[in-house]
């Protein structure tokens, strides 16, 4: 079975198979990162470039490693250091990259929709590594992966998504992603958090968070981005008051449940330290499974099979 | 043959022949980046530092994808993140640099003769990847090596070159090469963005457009650096009004004719979209062309031969 | 023999055998770097970080060709491009960077101490790259690498240390690290940059730059941090009037004393230009060695042995 596309722009693209066939490939890349020689030839000749228009450390950091602990040549072009600052257009800075023969090409970029402007015009592969508000599926893949190895399946398990629904690309990717694979999805934050309309993805809503928690068998934080609309928002403090998880609130959800967040995390308003690094979280395993599914993406992109 | 010189500073110090043996090993070398499996081990084990004290995308990718292609270890050292913060001389961090034994450094500096002052007190190679308004030789070389390949040679082509000729390295290193390879070469732009005497390089001089661009082969555009002396300009409208080349102007030239542009491009200011776009356009060929070239002076200057 | 510990912090660490196990195993590897093939395949297959929260050429650049000289996979992390700017704490980037399976990070950070928080926390092995005003453990042992492969032996040698002592973190390591191999040390500056009973550590102390320098065998000269410190500062031109290192003080040395500095130098202020490039100085010697030295701490960490 292969990928049905050159690219991986949305979980809302990607198949039930797809989905199941890109997680069982990272499977098997996990055990690289925990060898001692944590490299395989499979990609040796192959360029991989990471053209950021965000900062970013774990997700370009995850792509480059993946690239290298697959023996691909890996670029890392970011806006601060690119010609981005001689105003030229993204279209045209990808046609040039394209020119320079790359095998895949990892963007992240604020405006909604960039990787997919991008991926109709180009030969090469194209890995949406976020997307303004939109989508950020290898996040979403990561957090399949990591649902999957620590409950075996992810068929009918419950799952709760906490936050800003409305401005959270992870959110939008996993609620696409979870649905997919017959998770249970409930998604909770303020009122004005909550896209409209929302339930026509197959996804029940509350503002209240201990509904939220409640009997789920996976709790996803997500991370409450200050930088980009802090006007936005009503108080930290208000915020927190209502919908930090904590100890209290994580004992409504099953036994067992896992505490996930994409990272970095800000303790104390989405999530109270202790159980950011306790024994339910499992958000350092999202970090290592990260490099498994994108070494499993670059991978499959490049035409390898399973 | 060898190049008689350890660094490659600008055009001006090419002889024909060693024009023409880089030309040649660029095209050996351009098929490598069309493999399936791009890279070769020619340049194992040698340290290629890219010395950048200025923004580049294009350029400083296609000399680190270069050098990766040929298996050497690429060092990227950028304004932002060096310690020139640290007010240390170009000389000293020049000196430092080699005592690390890096086999070449590329260097970029708003300052003209920078890298041919570290050149003469370096014993390792260097390559000038852009230096003040004075020499851009692989921009120059990469050029080149597109006409020939389009036209099968450069002897006797008529190449007309537009835009701000006296702040632009693209320009001069482009003049002394054409000509030494027995292209007719006529530079053309608003009176104050002609050099003085410029002449006595050997090429013809005019202010008009529509004259530069009759009966050419090749139309060479220039990128109007804008983040440059923005003061010294009249209105970009002004600019564009005389100097853009659309497809009106274009039609002056002989059928076939060649359009280039170094990037990145200002549409609608020195070229209209739709021949930026157009089946005269080798612009982006240029950009593959850049990295066959690169690879072909890591290799030279590296003492390999063809 | 091996390290006692998995961490590089600081030279008040190291014993003695350790001191010498590492300048041996650095010796055998600076030939590495004069082959034609600088590389060996020691490290294929291991991740190197470096995680750098404030600006550097040198030691970046030093221990990013030390990692790919010996084939290991290197990352930078600058603060510039880093979810720093998203607020993150320095733990929950070094946990985050730990899950991603790194065999050594190399941590520069302007917090005294930051490095040894890190290490106990994490599994992987951690270098110091130089915290705050503390320590600076590499620099220490290529500046011990440079005067043992000039003078044969660090035991009984007269060492003087002159500049900022009390913000020096290259100090602070060379004095413990030179007195525990035998040397004496004196060190010498303004009052206000002498720490409070730093004779305990066993140095000698003068204000006097005259009788600092009287009979050394080696001359450290330290380099003045405007960047950090520059109000605390008398002027410059009365700080080199007594401070600078000039042909009239060095005279005053042992015949064929060493003339060392960190880098980058400010010249004209704490050395005098025709000292620094003059015969007796090793500051590119410094540079080289500086390789060797982080190519060893790699190698030794990764669990090599001698």
């Amino acid at each position: 079975m292969k990928l049905h596309s050159k690219d991986i722009l949305g979980m809302k693209e990607l198949t039930p198979g797809e989905i199941l066939l890109i997680l069982d490939t990272a499977d098997s890349f996990a055990e690289v990162s925990t060898r001692d020689i944590k490299k395989v030839p499979t990609l040796r000749g192959k360029t991989i470039i990471n053209l950021f228009y965000e900062a970013s450390t774990r997700t370009r950091t995850s792509f480059e490693l993946a690239a290298k602990r697959l023996s691909a040549d890996a670029i890392n072009i970011s806006t601060s250091t690119s010609s981005v600052v001689k105003g030229e257009t993204l279209i045209d800075t990808a046609r040039t990259l394209e020119a320079m023969n790359p095998d895949i090409v990892v963007i992240r970029h604020s405006a909604s929709g960039a990787p997919h402007l991008i991926a109709r015009m180009v030969r090469h592969s194209v890995i949406n590594g976020g997307d303004g508000f939109h989508e950020h599926p290898t996040q979403a893949l990561l957090d399949m992966l990591t649902i999957r190895r620590r409950k075996g399946s992810l068929k009918g398990l419950e799952v709760a998504i906490i936050g800003d629904i409305a401005h959270s690309r992870v959110a939008h990717s996993n609620i696409h992603g979870l649905t997919r694979m017959g998770c249970r999805v409930t998604v909770c934050g303020p009122a004005p958090m909550i896209p409209r309309d929302v339930e026509k993805l197959g996804v029940s809503v509350t503002c209240n968070m201990e509904e939220a928690v409640r009997n789920r068998d996976v709790v996803m934080m997500l991370r409450i981005q200050f930088e980009r609309h802090r006007a936005s928002f009503p108080s930290i403090r208000e915020y927190a008051k209502f919908y930090c998880l904590n100890e209290e609130r994580l004992a409504l959800a099953n036994p067992g449940a896992l505490v996930m967040h994409p990272g970095p995390i800000n303790r104390g308003t989405e999530i109270a330290p202790d159980i950011a690094d306790g024994m339910q979280s499992v958000i350092l395993e999202q970090v290592t499974n990260g490099i498994a599914v994108r070494m499993a993406l670059l991978y499959l992109l490049s035409g390898g099979s399973p």
